[in-house]
């Protein structure tokens, strides 16, 4: 498995997401506004990802600087309005932030950078790797495992989140098959998800999002897991369109239905997921496919980026710190 | 709002689909493989329409014949082997073949298989206006409307069926706005239930078919009404795969959930929907996008059609008998 963010030989190493499935092509940098450029045009997209990615360019801003501070302060705004809503980003960037507010010396601070961002990689592939862990745990035998969007190491290092579940039950024998949703309008599990699974030969189909119901009604579905981009203190979580059908197809069939989020998912601000705001994209992402109109030139699409997932639908939540029921998660994060 | 398949001038006119919604183009022919290889292309669409279409190309097999036997068996059997599964295709062929077999002269079968055709599309037109009569009266005032698909005009003469619902109500002045699921793989919804929606400025947007759940959550759906293929004796119906997913959404959100379709859309040799074989279509449909690859060189689709949307979740069947309930449809028919 390509690793899709790295750093060697002093310069970042992103695979090009936009130009995946078919072309596997990095962008090797150490520009600061190639690494802002490449988070815009989302050539890396996941939060932690865009984090991780966000706190390399901060050091590149500084590499090679004479006036650090400022030079720091320049590359902090730069990278800081590439995805002026992106949680992981900020969190990200105030680990360089830290170490700006320290008393050591340039050089220092450079080395001090660098090594931040290593140890942020180390911490998310360990927060990767114990997400599988305990979910896999909850994986049966010969499963056959439905997922939405992307989740896997093109989102965060290691092996992402919900993927991580599914790439640690399958080194443990237990994955039959994958269903990957293909995730409209974007394909992130057409283009994504299907690149990974495959990467890893992992058993896999794809198939329209409207599909899940009869694989369930078909009785070919064991085991869904998806991840959230928000949870609520009360446990609903907003993800990608279409997982809360997926949670009201899953109770309906009586399947297990997991989120797997890291726990700094949870905003213990929002206490119930009616208090989300759920963002309406611009209708060219479905009206039109890859520069091509598909509908009437005037059409207008609703298009709501992400859902809410009630509590109540959600079977557990798999975090680095074990399986919480949904119900339970703000308790055990605050 | 243009007729997409009249006959004029000794020739038939079919609205080429193919090219929707950004091309309204129409072949006109009294060529028999023209007519012959515009079904199998899917320039004409939808099982009434199909069954029109093959109709005329019949008339137009004998029109200028000497030998007017042996050529009407030759449209008859080019004809049905264009769509060899479509039950209203041999429907209408069997129209021109109950001619043949009367004792008329061959003027008389020539004249009388024109005027079928004419009073084929008169009959589809009258159930098509009994259909949108009787479900209108179930949509409530001011109702924003999802449906699902392509159900209009270019799938059955006059208004269609469930969409027959949405043209009426909106003439009764009762319809705020519809949304159109884009219905993938083939984008029906996107492509052709847009285009006649706007052809007669109803209100409408599209929305990825996964974003029904979240429109309903946040309340904006009323009326869900959708068409079905096949419907078994006892109420499960079978239809456009993610129909059985909007159904099971609108139980939740306790939304009334319809299917509109003529009662020869009942097949009461099927006993139950679990009787009825899902075709699982070929992969390409899913894993490229008008020729462009969305996935992995190697990756394949699991790409099931239809599914079955069992009884107890259709609020009623709008038939061109009135509104029966699921429960009852085969008594009804009978």
């Amino acid at each position: 498995m390509k690793d899709p963010l790295f750093w060697q030989d002093g310069k970042l190493h992103i695979l090009d997401q936009t130009r995946l499935p078919l072309q596997e092509e990095y962008i090797v940098t150490d520009d600061l506004e190639d690494v802002a450029q490449a988070i815009e045009r989302l050539s890396v997209r996941g939060a932690p990802n865009i984090g991780l990615t966000a706190l390399f360019g901060a050091y590149i801003g500084i590499a090679a600087s004479d006036e650090i501070e400022a030079d720091f302060e320049r590359a902090f705004k730069r990278l800081a309005r590439t995805r002026p809503t992106a949680y992981d980003l900020f969190a990200a960037l105030k680990r360089a932030q830290k170490v700006f507010d320290s008393g050591m010396t340039p050089d220092e601070k450079r080395a001090n950078v660098l090594k931040e961002a290593h140890s942020l990689k180390e911490e998310l592939i360990d927060r990767s790797r114990l997400i599988g862990k305990y979910g896999a745990d909850l994986v049966p035998r010969d499963a056959i495992i439905l997922t939405h969007c992307n989740t896997g190491a093109l989102a965060a290092p290691g092996d992402g989140t919900a993927f991580s579940v599914i790439a640690e039950a399958h080194r443990q024998g237990k994955v039959k098959i994958v269903y990957a949703d293909e995730t409209r309008p974007l394909l992130q599990g057409a283009r994504l998800t299907m690149w990974e699974l495959m990467q890893r030969d992992i058993p896999c189909r794809v198939n329209v999002d409207s599909a899940a119901g009869i694989l369930m009604s078909l009785g070919k579905i064991d085991f869904i897991v998806t991840g959230a981009d928000r949870i609520a203190a009360n446990g609903d979580s907003a993800n990608k369109i279409g997982t809360y059908t997926l949670a009201v197809l899953a109770k309906r069939h009586d399947l297990p239905f997991y989120i797997a989020a890291p726990t700094n998912t949870v905003d213990m601000e929002t206490r119930t997921g009616s208090e989300i705001e759920i963002e309406n994209r611009e209708s060219s992402e479905v009206t039109s496919f890859w520069q091509q109109r598909t509908t009437p030139s005037n059409a207008v699409a609703e298009n709501y980026a992400f859902d809410v997932t009630p509590a109540e639908l959600i079977t557990g939540i798999i975090t680095e710190k074990g399986v919480i029921s949904p119900e339970a998660i703000g308790d055990q994060i605050k």
